[in-house]
């Protein structure tokens, strides 16, 4: 595994933060076992992290990651473990797993990331069969990934509350890999099996501007412990509701709200003595895979977008269409790999930090959305797992990946405390 | 690391075994889950094996285990996170840890596992500092590990129901590196502080004897599960008492103990189509360090012992007298690397296998023991994970050390139920 080489001008203020987060590990570490002995861990999730250099934070957060297969394949035992502790938190007496990916079965490296997953599953020693809610499937079928594993996916029965294989396989626990973008399907309602996520969790419900709005409490409670100013880990961002992309209504409002969103900006950049441009990311508040993801420096980019543009940002995936956005701070990423643009993900199983890698991708700007259609991005794994060494610089690899994985786990303990506030069965 | 080269001429039977272990890994995982759902998992321990080819047993079992610098360094993220795993569950609340190592500070490796433990525990996020019992230390005493690791010990207080350090340092969590060979001191009674592993389980009070009775308890569940002969993965044994070697009082009946135990074994060789010669090892009942150990073919080798065989039996650590045997069918050692005789040593934390290493000897035989003082052994560790591959072949390493991972998981157990039918506050 090649050693990344971080060609990140890092300046003063980044280097402070991890000092910071580094001096302060016992205490950063103990809180984190409070926050988790009161609220449940999702049972994996990844995120997306911007470095500036100024400011290192999470832009997305994944309750259904997929790209397992891009992390160090030395570390796997750590996500069999952190595996193990999940299953034993969820249902001590699971013995199967019904594992449900995406339907996008023609992606031969998301069927790679379902092998992965597959493997360390059964590795956790479970039992793990693949369910598919294709409505195309309805015999098993083999499917090749790209690094050549064989997955056989079979479409699933509704049994009164139970789902099953036609043999008659009863999972224990039901896995979704599938973030139900087009929807919650009625197979998946009410079942009496462990399904996890749950199905709140899903981009049919789930928007992202819960997700931040728990994140600002997890920051400033995190950011008072170590007295720093919550901005330098936090984007901020507004929320725009009502919107039609293709009859141009409501983008007068979104040109406000980026305004003032770009002046917030100005302000904190001023007060941190930044010279930078400021810029916002305006994308879907529900859905994924970078598309409907808009990168904008002035207001009125928003107004009267051509019809491509317009295209882009009305529908997500599964043709979902796109009426509600977050328009969030964006964050430079200022970490290079060889020259190429490098945004690091952190993926988490478990309360545990199992890996990550860094998404690099040649061909685009410190200012863009790295995960976009049609992205052909390098996956590099981190060359060392994310615990600190007390005895390194502050921005030595493993002291820079466990700040990573720091504000990674504030990103999943917002997600808990999201998933707490949305949850249909307590509000 | 180096792959050590197993010369095991490997026979059928455990092949079998292993074979049968790999076939029932998520039985095993299951049925292991439940059992830690019942029973508390000891915080730590350590297991010695020995794999004669057609016999696959724990021989000891440690519950302060040294030799944690022996691990594959790769691998020490899996003791980390068991680590976080194990406090989670006996304090979450904590955030400092005293450990107490063993008085022989003159052991420069011993001090390299100090400092090992140290390391996983910081790097869980505790804050450690080392406390000791040993009344030649009066003041804090800096000590210099064999790989220049530098120790700090520093005398502990007791300050009503607590144990404290001279500065005021106040630990969450006590942990005992220390077998407690020489009795239970005062200074650790009582305490309302987390004490870890419990009082019973020092030497001063536990009994190898009561450790294998739970053994078989498990073993006889654990090989109806895999329905095989139980005796393929347990060591008979027969407990000997009111003995005194100096002055040879007792030693017909520790004869007739070794009698009736190598019939025993014939029986088994003879069912089994064994062709060796059987042996028993006498060892302690109480005690560690492979001191009080004899190895036996025949019962007349204990009749009579020389004076140094009888000095060599008759005390083991801090002087402790031995009244008390245990006599253990033994367990021939047939793995060799590079033609050095080898007996695997695995490690645990919480419930989890965090590694192993073989403990090398080149001037000892298959049926000797190798863990004796003045033993020079070359520590090699294991150079995968105890995760199994399910597409090897039952006896490539990754599947071999996933076997060597249930058996010294079952020795666990037995641990666990130990101090249970052990423990002073429910008995």
């Amino acid at each position: 595994m090649p050693v990344p080489h971080l060609a990140t001008a890092l300046t003063g203020p980044l280097l402070e933060l991890e000092r910071r987060i580094l001096e302060a590990q016992p205490r950063i570490e103990h809180w984190f076992r409070s926050e988790w002995h009161n609220h449940a861990t999702p049972f994996y999730g990844s995120v997306d992290l911007r470095n500036s250099g100024f400011k290192l934070a999470p832009v997305d957060m994944n309750l259904f990651p997929g790209g397992f297969n891009n992390l160090n394949p030395d570390f796997l035992p750590l996500a069999v473990q952190a595996a193990m502790s999940g299953v034993e938190k969820v249902c001590p007496e699971a013995r199967s797993m019904l594992l449900i990916p995406e339907n996008h079965t023609r992606n031969t490296f998301y069927l790679q990331n379902v092998a992965s997953l597959v493997h360390i599953f059964e590795q956790a020693g479970l039992n793990v069969r693949l369910g598919t809610l294709n409505p195309e499937i309805s015999v098993p079928t083999e499917l090749t990934a790209a690094n050549g594993a064989v997955l056989t996916l079979e479409p699933v029965r509704r049994e009164g509350d139970r789902l099953r294989l036609a043999d008659g396989f009863d999972p224990c626990i039901v896995l979704l890999n599938n973030d139900l973008s087009g929807g919650i399907p009625d197979t998946l309602s009410g079942l009496e099996q462990n399904l996890l996520p749950p199905l709140h969790a899903g981009w049919a419900v789930r928007r992202k501007s819960n997700h931040f709005e728990a994140y600002d409490k997890v920051c400033n409670e995190f950011a008072g412990l170590l007295d720093i100013d919550p901005w330098t880990i936090n984007p901020m961002f507004s929320a725009c509701r009502g919107l039609d992309f293709q009859s141009r209504q409501g983008e007068e409002t979104l040109a406000d709200t980026v305004s003032t969103l770009l002046e917030r900006i100005r302000v904190k950049y001023r007060e941190h003595d930044i010279k930078e441009e400021p810029f916002v990311i305006v994308k879907a508040d529900a859905g994924t895979y970078g598309m409907g993801v808009m990168s904008v420096k002035r207001p009125e980019d928003v107004i009267g977008l051509n019809r491509k543009a317009r295209n882009k940002m009305s529908v997500v995936k599964e043709g979902l269409e796109v009426s509600e956005v977050i328009v969030q701070e964006g964050v430079h990423t200022f970490e290079t790999v060889n020259e190429a643009v490098a945004e690091p993900v952190v993926y988490m199983m478990d309360r545990y930090v199992v890996g990550g890698f860094y998404r690099v991708h040649t061909g685009r700007g410190i200012d863009e959305n790295l995960n976009a259609p049609g992205m052909h991005f390098v996956p590099l794994s981190f060359e060392s797992v994310c615990l600190p060494d007390r005895k390194g610089s502050p921005d030595c690899p493993p002291n820079r990946f466990y700040a990573y994985g720091v504000i990674a786990r504030l990103a999943l303990l917002a997600a808990s405390l999201e998933l707490e506030a949305t949850d249909p069965d307590f509000n």
